[in-house]
């Protein structure tokens, strides 16, 4: 029986709630909530959505994730891929800026939300594994690229489009002559400073003698300064008036109660990018989870995280959001800033709750440009083509399934991008396990040890083949085995015995059950003896059950030094 | 260098070619064509078309196969199962009995020639194991339950239609008062006389003082003396005219010049049903040319065998024909009749040439019925359900694939069915392997060998913690390691060693190598030793390329042995 805590874990650790928790907490929580500010704006503009869409997603998720979620660290939001992810779902059934589109993107929260929760419940954590991780940062690095392209759009004060780099740079160009001077000055230093505070500013403040800490929080500040600086500047200059978009009126209200539509037809279109945003999701939150998680020895569980996920996005349906994850960066600095338990997330919940209530009038003025200058810096610091490098050197089929990711995602989209990067991995697997490595064996002298003929000087008898099977046995290689044992066979008129070695076979399915009784009824009739060595103790009950071992017309040896000894003629050779 | 013998093995056996091999396989020829004369009717038949595309589907291929196929026994033209395959793809473009459908046919045809022809030159051949025993079983036994409903309706007399159980129960339950009572006395009766040859025929014979040989051949052509004694009577007593369906006025004349039909639609519509028709075809025939040729150990070529059926294929739709691939009654009857090689099928369409020519006129008072009575007795010795109970006994997930593949075909048709099939036996042993047998394992006493804990009395160290994993590392089963470690760490708090143990590890992708290095930098952080042992050659070189090896904070053992000895402490306990 599982506790009622393993499903609400805040009844474990609530319960052990203690003064120096809370300050640690709340302390981590205001460095969040100053972060979060800019951020939760920039990524509803992403989404093609009102900026207090992305505040609205941060306040009721966090607090639900603090129930029923399993990580102390992380901080659950609106984050940039899913923005992306959101914006090409929801494009394709509503246009931007329509009432519509704001209920398509609840109701991709809500059904994001069922599944994430139906998946937990029904304990099916490990589905998300079929994203491999090259696949996924071939994805990240991808959607990085793409949402950066399409924040040129707020840069150059441009209308754009699309969903591929190629249609939104044709969008781009066609529209090159229509660039506002200011807007792009704007965007351009914002950038510029911001990939600075990056990258410059905390040696300098190191430099100056600030301790770390504290310049950590400073360079954290960073996009809070450009959005103060760039408002100001807007509102003084009336820069407005000259063409520079703004973020304009924002309600001043906590997060509103809302229900997703549910018409059957909108509920279809959307079901497919639900579920890719809700693996996608997953698989992202529950690395930042775990990797935060194992730094304290501590333990996530991934089907209750599928649950903390799942009822913070039905919340975020409810309230005036879209879809959520848990985010990197933010669970990073919430992580660094000291946060011991959920609770942190709770109170960044009030601060940003706070922020909506008081806050939302100062940003009339602030510039589309700086958001996306925010953007822009934050999803560049995703984009890494060293996995291409590296899974070059290591293996040409993950390289494969990350090349085809990255040009699919870039070239067709992002749904086609991380779909075909799954079904890739999968096919290339399948082959890979569809021609084993099967070595022929012969005995390294004075020892017990058993080697591949063809790496090593070892003894063997022209009357016995040993064939040591390095995969587990199962319908895509079963034919592979037989042709090879027929072929070797047809090959070698003196053999009187073959041993097939099974130290590394795991598992024997029906096919592969098949092909070895094919083999053994085939040598039968040739007169060749077939046995087996080193067959492991759950593959030994399923041949017994099967009566295969009854019809094997050779013996079962514990060891390949055993079969050796019995079946080898006087022959042998070194 | 592929020589040209390779792809054209004509060239190899008809160099050596004899005048004991040439009356040998003019003897096969001879009893072949008597058993595919019935056939080959009632086949097209079976696939909606005129009876004669059956004899032209059987001459044409079989010259083609003969040339270019490296079985010396395969028998290839129309089959049961790819004539119901053929009737429900070009039912669903093509009224039956209209022009259209005689070309969609041959476009079917076409289109499958050049698939297998394509794989066969790219050297795909091992697409086809995708198809696991079991779930081909099945859909035999399937197909085989559909097949004989289909053909009640030349029984009955009533019209049919539908591609799954249901619906074709439905429409003869809707007809049953119209049933033909004369034509059903000729079926009924053909059948049981058929039933009566198949089982209790050969014992009487050979009681009589019969030879086996001679036994046999008239047992075989028990299909012949039902066409005969059921045309003659229906010619003698006028019945055609009392309401029996009979097989008509049939063209003399060799197999005709053809053109499949090529419009972009027909294409498109028939694409996937023809890939599926392939692979099927394939699968079958593969398996009765590598059961002939284990007997006489004698080798096929899988990648070769596509393009002998695929230019069959192609030949089939130049000359009036349908989809064609290597029949299992009709090559095992060909090979017990002492078929040398090939040349045995083209003597067969000499044969197969001149019925076509010269007996065409004697099966016009033939009932349909009788045809469907020989298609009956065919596919009934099809159906066997005790792969059911075998599967259940072995493995329940093979279970699961093949009650998923007869439920969904007889449910839902044939193309749904073995889509199924497919799908979920790649699913279910993607499962498998998402969730390894990790056995944490300790030293049997007084030996060298590492047995699992839980089933073996074993030395253990609490502070060394040894975990043999069963299964390849891909990423369906990377992160599964990672919280598995994760996991024990966070339980057991005096563990200083971890040592993984490789002996089954046959891969370690690019996914699997990450979740390493976390594990190596997590266990790093907590101080705790990451060390390997027993890790085959091909993995190791992998692992030295990427630097993991630099990076591990441990050892690689060569044996688990050596690890022990090197890391246990004096507190092992037994």
């Amino acid at each position: 029986m599982r506790k009622l805590s393993n499903y609400v874990p805040i009844l474990d650790w609530g319960r052990r709630y203690n003064r120096g928790a809370f300050s640690n907490d709340l302390i981590a929580a205001v460095i969040v909530t100053i972060m979060l500010i800019p951020q939760s704006l920039a990524y509803a503009l992403l989404a093609g959505l009102p900026p207090e869409a992305g505040i609205y997603a941060s306040i009721v998720p966090i607090i639900l994730y603090a129930i029923f979620g399993t990580s102390r660290a992380l901080a659950v939001g609106p984050v940039a891929v899913v923005s992306l992810l959101t914006a090409s779902a929801v494009g394709q059934v509503a246009e931007q800026g329509t009432a519509g589109y704001a209920i398509a993107a609840l109701t991709l929260a809500f059904l994001s939300g069922g599944f994430l929760l139906l998946l937990g419940l029904l304990r099916l954590g490990f589905l998300a594994n079929f994203l491999s991780h090259p696949v996924i940062a071939g994805f990240i690095t991808a959607s990085g690229i793409l949402i950066a392209t399409s924040q040129l759009t707020h840069i150059l004060g441009v209308p754009a489009g699309g969903h591929t780099l190629i249609e939104m740079a044709e969008t781009l160009l066609a529209h090159l002559g229509q660039v506002d001077l200011i807007t792009l000055i704007i965007g351009v230093s914002a950038t510029a400073f911001l990939f600075w505070v990056r990258k410059g500013l905390k040696p300098l403040l190191r430099a100056l003698g600030l301790g770390a800490r504290a310049a950590d929080v400073l360079t954290k500040a960073g996009p809070v300064a450009a959005v103060v600086a760039t408002t100001v500047a807007t509102w003084a200059l009336g820069l407005a008036d000259q063409g520079v978009a703004i973020v304009g009126a924002v309600p001043q209200s906590l997060p509103p109660l809302t229900l997703p539509g549910m018409s059957p037809d909108l509920i279809r279109q959307l079901a497919v990018p639900a579920i890719l945003i809700s693996v996608i999701g997953f698989v992202e939150s529950v690395s930042v989870a775990q990797t935060l998680a194992a730094k304290k020895r501590q333990r996530i569980d991934p089907n209750q995280e599928l649950i903390g996920l799942g009822t913070a996005n039905l919340g975020a349906a409810f309230t005036g959001g879209y879809p959520v994850t848990g985010g990197f960066a933010r669970s990073v600095v919430n992580f660094d800033a000291g946060a011991e338990t959920p609770a942190a997330g709770a109170f960044t919940a009030v601060g940003l709750a706070i922020a909506a209530l008081a806050l939302t009038p100062l940003v009339y003025f602030l510039p589309k440009a700086t958001l996306a200058a925010t953007i822009i810096v934050a999803v560049l610091g995703l984009v890494d083509f060293s996995i291409l490098k590296k899974t070059w050197v290591y293996s040409k089929s993950d390289f494969a399934a990350v090349a085809a990711t990255i040009v699919l995602t870039l070239g067709a989209g992002v749904e086609v991008g991380v779909a075909s990067g799954v079904v890739l991995s999968i096919a290339l697997h399948l082959y890979k396990t569809s021609r084993p490595h099967v070595a022929e064996v012969g005995l390294v002298p004075n020892t017990q040890h058993f080697r591949n003929i063809l790496r090593h000087e070892v003894k063997t008898d022209p009357g016995v083949l040993t064939l040591r099977v390095d995969e587990s046995l199962y319908f895509v290689n079963a034919r592979f085995l037989e042709d090879l044992v027929q072929d070797r066979i047809a090959e070698g008129c003196e053999i009187r015995h073959v041993i097939l070695m099974f130290s590394a076979v795991n598992e024997v399915d029906y096919s592969a059950l098949e092909s070895l009784e094919a083999i053994n009824h085939r040598l039968t009739d040739l007169g060749v003896g077939l046995h087996l060595s080193e067959v492991k103790g759950p593959v030994m009950d399923r041949l017994g059950k099967a009566h295969f071992l009854d019809a094997l017309n050779g013996e079962v040896f514990l060891s390949q030094y055993d079969a050796w000894t019995s079946l080898k003629s006087d022959e042998a050779v070194e």
